[in-house]
């Protein structure tokens, strides 16, 4: 092909100010997975790709599925695609570019009258920001019959109702999930691609545009964490006395951070993050030695050997501590995932691809985690393509330059216009 | 004198259940300054005062003076006493011992019969417990003039109201306090003495009853302090491009924690408490590099060399922790209180009643700040007891035996009638 696929400007723009419209939540915007922001989106999604001639179709989770009939209906399928759910008070970016990236892929193949051997799912997946309810990839492993029944039952953090109860709200079968009723069967998939902006600063910092990924991170977590010392008088009780909750916690993150500079001494890769972190605010006060910390703990590697390294690490720790300032931790239930290797044929079509188009590109891993490992996992060839970004992601700063997204979505097009790849 | 002076029983055990009455807040016991908890103690107080024949007088900031009269009343008098609020949640003896001590102590001097050469006045002061407005000892301040008048214009922490306004709705004269009236001249006090639990756990480890104390700690303390980094994604942002403000609070309290081994090793003493310590619960998230702490900091000694060698420690910390994470630290308004000599006579004095009345007791230092210090500092020879107790202070499970008590309160009693001291 000679021809350059270009992105669709217009279209991209609109449905990213349209998403923006009904989600700011100053600072940032807030899409609530299962929320009304979410829906909308979804809503928005759907009628753009109605307009594209794309056939859709909805799962007994709510995830939707746009589809363009190829030239063989037969074959296994391209399927492209992202959540659309944020953080609270997240950017834009972070899940829709992806979405608008399938959607915008699709147009120009359309404008440019091109209709590929196979045929092409924009993949809309519910709930991906596991901030809300306690577990990764909900709506991806819901397409695939692999989420836990008992998942069903966790609450959302802002409304304390349950997932189930969420789903039956906007009229979607939670007990063909919990029954593991599966729209998508990996034999059917011939490779997933999901754009995604980069969350980090790699990308910008090198001044390269398009990030091609080689693996996900996984995770080991837990989310609600609790350290247990003495409340006491903030005069009175003298160092050797003291069982200091919040001394034990800098304790704790001090000797993780002094591993963490250790395994990248080493040129490994991992992220220790305690996102949350308070004492009791009807218990502490100015004049009190803390008696509770709660707080949670974040742990990601592309590497299982690094993340059991760490979580071995932690597990001597907490005895240490325990010992040392008579404190006691209860870390309370621990979530996970696993890393995913990305396809290397993908991977490498890509990269011829950027190379004939002239867009720079950079291999990198993903620390953060995403659908698209779900479908690495299933077997399903997989691959991300990173948007260059600035300010990070999961906040109100969030940034994306338009041309770096044209250029992800321009890639991605090639591919799918490939009837070779 | 060779009759012991034995403490009153039954009114300082009604007069603890007279206050938990009313103060349950479980769990523990809350009686706001300047609020409808320890108004109703002042009441209780006032009560028990006159029906021991007391005369009792209340001065523009409210505090409550209660005088048994002596044989001269010509002379400087005596004055005990102590507080009766209490921090949210806290428990039902500190303070509020040293106010019934003193009741406890004039009960028996009129059951004996004795009327001492100079009066005795049991002094019930306001607002002693810092956590509810950021200020140390506003009532006994201001029984002697000295509390600067924009002490008035601060907030409580629970209903956000001003210190001025909690007075005028008590009937009180907030303009009289600021103006500098003063009920109390330290030419007028012979010597005051204060009862008080402990607070930690020296003497009950001693298994001794009764403490004398040396000195009380001064302090400097930071009550609004805030950690500023910068939000991110938890696994894409890498170590190297962090800002993460719990990361570098750990750094802070970990380095002051090392410090404070250096200078126990060394044989001072001083007490470094982080009693408050939170992410932003509106931005915060378990997939967030925390972009903010809020935090205080309460550090005391008695040695005023130790207190500036662990501030100049901390200026420089702040700084080199901000160059190395990226962070910025603004720690908000400083406030301070000196440290305080106790009298030597007067704990000879003590020691000597104590050594002949066979009640066992040993001298230490204050690490608290009691109202006794502003006496102690405006030149008034001033002295405290301490009263072996239990599971420290500021908290629900503060406890004191009875026995304990009533020998400090015996001791009080001697001294008082001891026309040579």
């Amino acid at each position: 092909m000679t021809q350059r696929l270009e992105a669709d400007r217009e279209l991209s723009e609109r449905l990213f100010a349209g998403l923006m419209d009904f989600s700011r939540d100053d600072p940032g915007v807030t899409r609530a997975p299962y929320g009304d922001g979410e829906q909308r989106a979804h809503d928005l999604m759907r009628n753009a790709g109605l307009a594209l001639r794309l056939t859709p179709e909805i799962d007994a989770a709510g995830n939707m599925f746009l589809t363009m009939a190829g030239r063989d209906p037969s074959l296994p399928v391209w399927m492209v695609g992202s959540h659309v759910d944020t953080v609270p008070h997240g950017g834009n970016f972070d899940g829709a570019a992806g979405v608008i990236g399938g959607l915008a892929a699709v147009a120009s193949l359309r404008r440019a009258g091109i209709v590929p051997r196979r045929s092409i799912t924009v993949a809309v997946f519910r709930a991906e920001e596991s901030t809300w309810f306690p577990a990764s990839y909900i709506g991806s492993r819901a397409a695939f019959g692999l989420l836990p029944a008992d998942v069903l039952d966790l609450p959302r953090s802002d409304s304390g109702q349950s997932l189930r109860h969420h789903m039956t709200q906007l009229g979607l079968r939670p007990d063909a999930v919990a029954a593991g009723a599966a729209h998508l069967s990996p034999a059917r998939i011939h490779g997933f691609v999901e754009l995604h902006i980069e969350q980090g600063p790699v990308l910008d910092t090198q001044a390269i545009p398009v990030g091609l990924v080689t693996g996900i991170a996984g995770s080991f977590r837990y989310r609600k964490a609790v350290c247990h010392g003495t409340y006491g008088h903030s005069g009175a009780v003298a160092r050797p006395y003291r069982h200091d909750a919040v001394f034990a916690m800098a304790d704790l993150i001090t000797d993780l951070d002094a591993l963490w500079a250790e395994i990248e001494a080493e040129g490994q890769r991992a992220t220790i993050t305690v996102g949350e972190f308070f004492t009791d605010p009807t218990m502490h006060a100015f004049a009190k030695v803390p008696g509770e910390v709660r707080f949670c703990l974040d742990v990601r590697s592309e590497n299982v050997a690094i993340l059991d390294r760490i979580e071995t690490h932690l597990d001597r720790l907490v005895g240490a501590i325990e010992a040392k300032r008579g404190v006691h931790f209860r870390l309370g239930k621990r979530t996970g995932s696993t890393p995913a290797v990305m396809s290397r044929p993908l991977h490498d079509a890509l990269a011829a691809h950027a190379t004939r188009l002239g867009i720079a590109h950079q291999s990198l891993a993903s620390g953060a985690g995403h659908d698209t490992a779900v479908f690495a996992n299933q077997g399903v060839p997989s691959m991300m393509l990173f948007i260059r970004n600035q300010n990070g992601s999961h906040n109100p700063d969030e940034q994306m330059r338009m041309e770096d997204f044209h250029d992800a979505v321009t890639l991605l097009a090639h591919l799918l216009a490939d009837d070779e790849a």
